[in-house]
């Protein structure tokens, strides 16, 4: 019996090339899981994302859906798929959907985290998922650069990819960002972390937008530029990249 | 001007043959400090921890002493010696203490905790600290069996050095068992923890203890036997022992 499938997948994406298969190679997420549901159900199967994570882009909320001819529920596939997929991939929910069901396209909105580890310290624990960089931060310049962003908006100034051809117009709902202690024993570990929840992200873009706003944050730009660097229409025009590892898919909602 | 430096420590043991320094190799914890010390400071640091852990344990607050000769403050050390050590070693304190210190001599306590995963589905963060053994527990047995351990004891059934010529004679002064609850997005990682205070622990003891609680907990020995265990003074007596990994140093007291 063909079923759709919806799982919900947590990943530490450190050692992978990013969601989306690649030619021949396994070491990405998706290339991993159609990999071994494929040999598990013997039988071709495509996995869609919600979307695509860079590589070394963690999640702790991935929804992917595929279709699948059998006769298991979804707990026992779930079971099934974690006996089989390596350590650092994990389905933590399995549901049937409608046949119409598509992850990506039906997605309605996601929200990623990124992480910035500020104190004096550098963590050990959960270090493959905060980005060290003790710096002081002007939170409340950088909560006002984040305001411009909130919106419907053309986000070319924050595509890494050069060749996009398609609109990079999406809409940001909502930009937090908030300091959060973190005690481990005698150490601290205080970190800052910046979530933006839209109906879709470009390439990089999570991470352009942060490296612009620890620019801001650092003194190094105004918040009334990000008007500016919005109407550039322009990568140059806006900050630098933040480094993969500090962010993590926590959530899709559809 | 010489010093005597106590710090405090915290490490991911995965890639360690623990701590204690084994011939030249540099993979142990100890050997890691005193190789990057030594240089740092161009002259022969020995490094006194509180304890061994053995290879593939962590620590959360391990405490080390040395004496070195030198003008810089603890402050300025520490930040020296988080520059240098590698990404999995990180020191969170570090004070000047009496000449007369040292970190194992000094020790009064030490509280260890041995993480099991018990949930639906395996942890993907945080997987290298937590021993995933979904079973059924039972708690209150595996408590009262516990408290045949409480206090002073020889222990010899739970060392794992088969040719230990000194006393095995340890006190425990507190065994504490809990379900954690530990949700992360849509999952679900309860964990079993059992947290060890004593006086001083033998080679492999915490590990050997926990499997022999895991043991009770699953049915397979009654508490009432923990009696005959320890008045056999023999490791074969005992239960098994649980992987390495699942377990780390808390903190020691002075």
């Amino acid at each position: 019996m063909m079923k759709n499938i919806c799982v919900t997948l947590q990943y530490d994406g450190s050692r992978y090339n990013g969601w989306q298969k690649q030619g021949n190679t396994e070491e990405t997420i998706q290339g991993k899981l159609e990999g071994m549901l494929s040999k598990l159900f013997e039988q071709e199967i495509e996995v869609n994302g919600s979307g695509r994570t860079d590589g070394g882009v963690h999640a702790i909320g991935q929804c992917a859906s595929f279709k699948v001819n059998t006769n298991y529920g979804p707990g026992k596939i779930m079971e099934m798929m974690n006996q089989y997929l390596p350590k650092d991939i994990v389905v933590v929910d399995a549901k049937i959907v409608d046949a119409r069901f598509h992850a990506r396209l039906n997605a309605k909105s996601k929200t990623y985290t990124y992480r910035i580890g500020t104190g004096f310290s550098r963590p050990v624990f959960g270090r493959q998922f905060v980005w060290y960089h003790p710096e002081e931060y002007d939170i409340e310049a950088m909560k006002k650069a984040a305001a411009y962003f909130v919106g419907e908006h053309d986000f070319t100034s924050f595509c890494g990819n050069k060749h996009m051809k398609k609109s990079c117009v999406r809409t940001i709902t909502d930009i937090s960002i908030q300091v959060v202690e973190n005690k481990l024993g005698d150490g601290d570990f205080p970190e800052l972390q910046l979530s933006f929840t839209g109906n879709g992200f470009l390439q990089n873009m999570v991470r352009i937008l942060t490296g612009t706003l620890v620019e801001v944050g650092q003194g190094h730009r105004k918040p009334e530029e990000m008007q500016q660097i919005l109407e550039a229409k322009d990568r140059e025009a806006a900050g630098f990249m933040v480094p993969a590892h500090g962010l993590t898919l926590m959530k899709v909602v559809y």
